[in-house]
This record gives C-alpha cells, sequence and structure tokens, in this order.
C-alpha cells in the first residue's frame, strides 16, 4: 500500500472486547472452513512461514529491475506450482505485474485478487537486522532462531522484513489459503484472477496502462485489494473507496532581494504576510474550506455509510490523549466523519528564517505546499479550478512559471501555482450486493463483526479500478496496524497472517454463494 | 553602525540633480571654513590616507580582545597626539571604549562626538582582498599600488578594508577636521568631548553600563553620531532618531508527531493553518497592524517633521523598479512616509516541509518570527502586553516555555512567545536649537540643501544617549551608501571622506555660534 493509501497508523491500546456476534443461522459451509482452515494451518505453520521468509529474502524496491524479476519468477514459480495459469503484464516498459488465472468450474463470479509484490526503499543502517534477510522475534523483541522454531508458533511474534506487511504477506496469506481448501477438498466459489503489481510503492505510473491493455484479461466482477492494516483496535475492517489527492504549490513575491525591514518595512510588501492573508482565505481553523463551491460536488453520505461509520469503534479520546490534542477540527466531529469529507492540510510553509537564524529581513518570497483530499464526485481538474478562482477572487495574479522581473514589476500580488498531477476519489458501493457479500462472509470468518470505512482517509490509486477496469474494489487487508510499514523494521504479527488465510480463504470458499444469495434476496440478479 | 541600526543600502541611479540652496545671507565664517579646509584637505591627502589606511590594518571585531587593544591604544595615541586628553572607559569587562575631551576657551556648548571603531567579523574567503590589509582600487576596480600614489587623488576612487566606511573613515575625518581647523588657526566653536566605543557591531551591550558609570564624565548638551551612509542619492542626510525594536518568535503547536493528511487530516489541528489565521489577524496586506492600542501611544509628527518628508527626494518609482514591485504597502504612500510608523514585519515561516521535500502530513509546529519596529512614544514592554492580549483574544493560550504533552493535552491553540529584550525608539527634536544649528551648518558646509529624516526606519540604540545619557542626539553620517557594509569588499569612495572632513570641520568651527544665534532668535537661550 503506497504512502498516500495507507500510511502512519496508530497505536493505540484496545479499546475493550468487540462483541461477538450471535449469528442466528450461521451457515455450515462457513463453520466447516473455519475449522478445516484451522487445522490445515495449525499442521503446515512451518511451510507457511518458510514460504513468506523465502519471499522476503528477494530484495524488490520498484526500480531495482533485476531484483524485481527475481520476485516475479519467484511468484510466477509458486502460482503455477499450484496450478494456476499465469502471465506477466507490462506495458511501456514496466516492471512486469504477475498475472494468475484459477478458473472454477461452474462459479459464476469472477474476482481479482490485488497485491503488490514491490517494497518501500530502505535505508539499511536504520534497521536492527537486514531487510531482506527475515528473523522472528518474540513479543520482548528476542531473536528466535530459525533453526530452534517449531510448531505451534506463538502468534504474537512477529517476523521483520521490507514488505513483511505491505505486501508480500496478503499474497503468501492467498496461496496459503488455496493450500488449505484443497487440502480440505473444499471447492471455490469464483473464478480467481490474480494481480500481484511490481511498483505500487513507487506510485503505480504503468498500472492504467496495464489495465488498458489487458481490458479483456482482466474482466471480473469485483477486485479485492489485499492490501493496508487492520483497525488500530486490531478488528477487521474492510474499506469500500479511498480519497482522492492534489497537491498544490504555492509562491508568492516580495523584493527581488532580502531588504532590511527596518529601512524598506511597512513599504515593500512582505510576501509571508500576503501567504498567511491568502492561505487563511481558503480554510478556517475548523478544517472548513472557504473556497466557493468547493463542497457542491460532494456527494452526501448513504444510509448505509452513516450507519457504518455510527458502529466505528470510539477511538478519539484515546487518539487526543495519545496526540497530546486538547482540541479537534471540525468542531468535534469523530475523526471517522471528518475523513469523509473533503480535506485541505498546509504541509508546509516556508519564508525567510525562524529562530537562531532570523535576520531583519522582508523575504523575498513564502511558500506553502498544500494537499486537498477529494471524495466523491470531486475531480481534480474541478478543484484545480476553484481554486484558482478564489485565489484570482483574492486580488492574485496567477502564473505557472517562476515570474521574471518584467511580470513582477508589471503585476501585484503574483502568486505561482505548481499542481501536482493528483487523482480523483473512489468509492464502491457499500450497498452492492458484492460489497454486502464480502462484509457478510469475513464476519462469519471471524465470527464477529466487522468495521466497514467507506472511504479511507489516505488516497490511493482505487479510482484505476473504478472508473478504468470498472469493477467495484473492495479493501480486505489483513496486517497488524503497528506493522512499521514504509519505516525501518517493517514486521508482521503472525496472528494477522493466520487471520489472514482464514479471511482469504472464506472468501475464495464463501464469496459466490453468498454473493448469489444476497442477490437473491434484494433482487437485483444480474 | 551595528546591523539593525542601517544595513542594505539600495543603490539607485541618482535622481538629477538637486538645487544649490541660495544662501541669501552666507555667513562670511562659512566660506572661509570651506575654503581652508579645501586648501588644507588638498595638501594633506595623502597623509590623511596613510592615517585611515595605518588604522584600518588593525583587526578590529569586538570579540577579539587583543586587537581591539591595539585599535584603541592607536586612537589614544592619535587623540593625544594632537593634545587631546584621554581615557579608557570601561564597565563590567567591556572592551575600552575611547574617550576624549578638548575644551574651548570661552565655548557655552559642549558636544559629543560618537563613533565606533570596532568592525562586522569578516569571512576573509569572500573578500577580494584582506579585510585588513587597505587597499585603493579605481573606479573601474583596479587596484592602485601605494608606492605609485600621488596627490590630487580621485574622489572617485575607493578604499577597500572593514570599517572603511562602517565606522573608521568617520573617526579619521574628525581628526583631519580638527588638524585643518588649527592650520587655518580657525578655533573650535564648542567644547568636545570624543566617544569611540569598541563593541558597537556586538550590540553595544555594555553602552548603558559605561554611560551611567561615566554620567559626569559624559555631561554634554548634545551628541553627534558619527555613522552610516549619506542618502542613497548621494546627498547629505541628518537623522534626529531611530525606530525602536522588539523582535519576537512565535510556535503553535499540532500533534505531537508528524500525522498522516489523509488519515488524520480534517480532524488534528494543523498548526501551519492555525499560524496563518493567527498572522492574519495581527497585520494587513497594507502593513497596518490589527492589534488593537497598538498606535495609541504613535506620537503624530510635528510639522517641522512633515515638512522634512515632504521635501525629501522622489526615490519610490526607481526602487519600485530595481525591486521588482507593482505595488507597495500602505496605500501607495512614499517609503520615507511609511518608515515614520510602527511595522510588523514577518521575517521568517516555518512549518513541515515545502517543494520536493513536502510529505503528506500534518506538521507538529508552525513558527513565525516577527519583528516589531516602534516610533515615539511606544515601549516594548507595552508593545510585549498588546500583542499578547490580541492573541489571547484569538483564543489562544500563551506560553513562554515549550509546553510539555500534559500541557498541551489540557489547552487548545497553545503558543509559545519568545520576546527578543528590544529596545525603545528614540527622536531628538527637530525643532531645538541645536537640531536648526545642526542642519544650517551643514548647509553652510556643502553649499546646498540637506535631507532630514525625523527618523531612520531602521532601530539602533540612539535611546541610550536619549533616555540614559539625556543629551539630544543627531545621525551626522558621510560615508558614501554603496559601501558593502557589513558584507565583503567593504569600501570608502573618498568623496565622501574629503564631504566629511568639511563637514565635521564646519561643525567643530561653527556650531556653537550658530547654535546660540537659533537660540538668540526663538528666545530660546539656555
Amino acid at each position: 500500500m503506497n504512502k498516500s493509501l495507507c500510511s502512519v497508523w496508530l497505536l493505540v491500546l484496545l479499546v475493550g472486547m468487540w462483541p461477538v456476534l450471535a449469528f442466528q443461522k450461521e451457515d455450515p459451509a462457513a463453520q466447516t472452513i473455519r475449522a478445516k482452515i484451522a487445522e490445515y494451518r495449525q499442521a503446515h505453520e512451518m511451510d507457511i512461514l518458510r514460504e513468506l521468509a523465502d519471499f522476503l529474502s528477494i530484495p524488490n524496491v520498484a526500480s531495482d529491475g533485476e531484483n524485481i524479476t527475481r520476485n516475479a519468477r519467484w511468484l510466477t514459480s509458486r502460482l503455477r506450482r499450484r496450478g494456476i495459469r499465469t502471465r506477466l503484464l507490462q506495458a511501456n516498459g514496466s516492471p512486469p505485474a504477475v498475472y494468475g488465472e484459477l478458473p472454477t468450474p461452474g462459479a459464476r463470479r469472477t474476482i481479482i485478487l490485488y497485491a503488490h509484490y514491490d517494497g518501500q526503499p530502505v535505508v539499511p543502517t536504520l534497521w536492527e537486522t537486514d531487510p531482506w534477510q527475515p528473523v522472528l522475534k518474540d513479543e520482548r523483541g528476542r531473536l528466535i532462531p530459525w533453526s530452534s522454531l517449531s510448531s505451534p508458533v506463538n502468534g504474537e511474534w512477529r517476523l521483520y522484513a521490507r514488505s513483511a506487511s505491505d505486501d508480500k504477506a496478503p499474497i503468501v496469506a492467498i496461496l496459503a489459503a488455496i493450500d488449505a481448501l484443497r487440502d480440505a477438498r473444499i471447492p471455490l466459489s469464483v473464478n480467481v484472477k490474480f494481480l500481484f503489481e511490481g511498483e505500487e510503492e513507487a506510485g503505480s505510473p504503468h498500472l492504467p496502462a496495464i489495465i488498458n491493455r489487458y481490458a479483456d484479461l482482466l474482466r471480473a466482477d469485483a477486485l479485492l485489494l489485499c492490501d493496508g492494516p487492520v483497525h488500530q483496535t486490531r478488528r477487521m475492517q474492510v474499506f469500500f473507496g479511498a480519497r482522492g489527492v492534489v497537491d498544490l504549490e504555492m509562491t508568492v513575491y516580495g523584493p527581488t532581494r532580502p531588504l532590511h525591514s527596518g529601512h524598506y518595512g511597512n513599504w515593500a510588501p512582505n510576501p509571508a504576510a500576503l501567504l498567511t492573508h491568502l492561505l487563511a482565505s481558503m480554510r478556517d481553523t475548523e478544517a472548513r474550506i472557504l473556497i466557493d463551491g468547493f463542497y457542491d460536488d460532494v456527494r452526501p453520505l448513504t444510509e448505509t455509510e452513516r450507519r457504518a461509520l455510527a458502529e466505528h469503534p470510539h477511538i478519539d479520546t484515546q487518539l487526543r490523549r495519545t496526540l497530546g490534542l486538547a482540541r479537534t477540527e471540525g468542531e468535534g466531529r469523530p475523526l471517522v466523519e471528518q475523513i469523509m469529507q473533503p480535506a485541505m492540510n498546509i504541509r508546509g510553509l516556508e519564508s525567510g528564517r525562524v529562530g537562531a537564524q532570523a535576520r531583519n529581513v522582508i523575504p523575498t518570497e513564502a511558500r506553502a505546499s498544500i494537499d486537498f483530499r477529494l471524495v466523491p464526485r470531486q475531480t481534480p481538474d474541478k478543484v484545480r479550478s476553484l481554486v484558482e478562482a478564489h485565489i484570482r477572487r483574492q486580488g492574485f495574479f496567477i502564473v505557472h512559471q517562476t515570474p521574471d522581473i518584467e511580470t513582477r514589476r508589471a503585476h501585484a500580488n503574483i502568486v505561482k501555482l505548481e499542481w501536482g498531477p493528483g487523482y480523483p476519489p473512489a468509492r464502491t458501493s457499500m450497498d452492492l450486493p458484492v460489497s454486502r457479500a464480502v462484509v457478510r462472509v469475513i464476519e462469519e470468518a471471524v465470527g464477529r463483526s466487522i468495521i466497514r470505512l467507506p472511504t479511507l482517509g489516505g488516497s490511493g490509486p482505487m479510482y484505476l479500478f473504478l472508473d478504468v477496469l470498472k469493477v467495484p474494489a473492495i479493501g480486505v487487508p489483513i496486517v497488524n496496524h503497528d506493522n512499521n510499514q514504509h519505516a525501518p523494521n517493517e514486521n508482521l504479527r503472525l496472528q494477522n497472517l493466520w487471520d489472514g488465510i482464514n479471511i482469504y480463504a472464506h472468501l475464495l470458499g464463501r464469496l459466490g454463494e453468498v454473493w448469489e444469495s444476497v442477490e437473491r434476496r434484494t433482487g437485483s440478479m444480474k
């Protein structure tokens, strides 16, 4: 999961115990799967761990072509070993996306399981152990030598390596789930396609081209995004969307060289003062965006989405305490509601110098770096145009290149705007039969209610699946929230791997049937 | 002249020719002095230059005790050679201030000539020549070997060395003026005291203690501050005050660690957004300070001050062109009027990162560095209290130390304020007989009108003379504006040295008489 999609997850205390669902009519098939998968996993823990450790020992930075190819070859061989037809998908010189197909006789639904096998770059000196030599540690951080390992392995132990969580664990969990179902002679309930990308951490630059090029191959009824962590309370969660994002760098100008603030202050325009007024005109301190029309395209939450939010664990109090916050933005509304709204974040300010480096000068320029988060149905283009119209109304002259001195002589209040490429938000309806079926199957798998998030607060290219591939996409994360994703000492809590195998096995074994049953009941047979 | 008092002077084109005053009743004594001084100077150019070069070859950074002592010894010997009684003034381990006394039989007025012999620290690698090995260069920058030098020396040539302008030239000009008057047997018109400070560029930390300790010794009727450059049009100017200054570092706080803007944006308070609103509430984009009561203590300009400003050369258009400014703050009012007002300058902003370093995070804090300029009768204490009251009214909780997490949990909108020591403004009345007499004498000396600046835009500890020593103080600068003061390759245009000798000679020879005559006419005999 890339940096935008999912990054710093907060370590909070477990918020009590969660109600075990009273499944009044638990399906006997689900009960069977749960028991069989547990049995298989217990018998094969060592094999599963060895397979994951083997995968993790191949360096996987997207720009490292040779090792990326080794990863793709490893994956291809592991899929083929399981009788899965594979193919490498490439476009415009991209790293290979590993594609696989596992048809299920009689299945009427096809799903894609998406994950990525590349990982974030590492700074090895910041790691306690080699990022590509996986090690196991117990709850107290003591190394468990591979040679002394035996089953049963403690679920609280952790495996340390780059991509242990992000995002090789889900791939190995999927492979193990297939093995477990076969071992128990439980047939799959859907046709399965696999799409394992090799440059997600680099921003998936070729994914649109790959999707377009292989549109026929990738045809499916739904996509499950096997990436990201579970909720910080350790409860399972699914997410149905991600916010869009568009970045903006703003520069306003003062005199062409720094001027003594005594001799020229009050006369030469202070760019920092100009910038503070512009920024203050764009966003208030309760996070409300003050730009005309900014909320016009925002689709209100559906009844289902509102209900899902209402059922969300109450973590705000604990979060405020951990983060040293006496108040929060949004007039005290819960975090989970706030991230359903568009946002304007000032991620950086820079002008002149502060503190010991400060000098009595009027700076030559002042800069702000902003990220806008978008929700359905906002678009980056519309947001850009609304923001520029607002800035013009504040009396600014907009340029997109650094202005020369003639331009600066000719125009007061010049602002240079540099827009990032951005991408739109995406949100799969939670009312779709597949959405309801995925939730139902996972709740069967874990035996309790799960957390449903209409949209992640973070951004990710989910729109590629919804808008380009045109399938509903649902995020089904399995790894621990405190996995040091993107950071040194990335790790995977083994219980999350065990739980993940169970969840993916249920989805493979049960989703088709439950999906059709939901459709039958809602009369929305396809 | 220290960094606050006078720094970057702008190179502007000469704004035409300035009207030569039609002195309807030019005093014959003034005519005589002018002629005699010119004659003496022409005959002794080489001696004067050698004396200055000798002085400049002694390194003079205030913290370099050994060399500072050498400078003080050199000065003492040069004063004594001229029959001036000297004494070293020190307080609390300060570098010695060189004091001298030259009584004039029959004179009824006593003036102090103040200058400083220390200079700004140097970075020798940035200099074209050794900062303490003075060299002469012609208008085209070509080196003139000392060995080939002969009179007459071109006034457009320049002497390069640290303190060539700031502030050893005025000291040597004063010594030469005394020599010239004696040579012409023109008696001094005032009792003269000399106060040559040795740590002005370090902020004059011991000057208040020295003034207090030697209050009797330093008793006088006026002080002439022989420091700073002439106007950028090359016209002579005098200044009657300097703005006060007080610095403020502000820090506002967000979460205790950087948070992902997608997952926590709209909820965790963004300190940069908070800071922009606070700053925007304090100052508008026309430089008007929006803090209640900020202008209450500002004494309106007197009729004389307003007239002086009206007669100021019109340099704004040229300045705007040079600085690439399409508009100026203060609704288009001239620079010289704007610097008579208090000012709030944002000299730095810092939060998170901008540009290529920007990350999608909510920063943990946002900082602003501010300098307030004060004018009579504002005080740093009152300004601090007005600013703090304003900030509280904006809903902030003020601290003066970095808040711990308990404080952050307990208070919303915390701002840490770190105030610099600051000092008050000072302005000598332009209507005092001595003020009018100084202007009259200099106009006689140069044969044309001079520029009168009620207050420098910059700040300097002139209040020490007015408020502690309790004498009127008037700035009488002589050096070129484009002298690279405080920077590498500091230099002195020789014509400014020649003009300076003439000006100081007139002040020594004529001030007492003109002063008394002004007093007689205004009936304000002391």
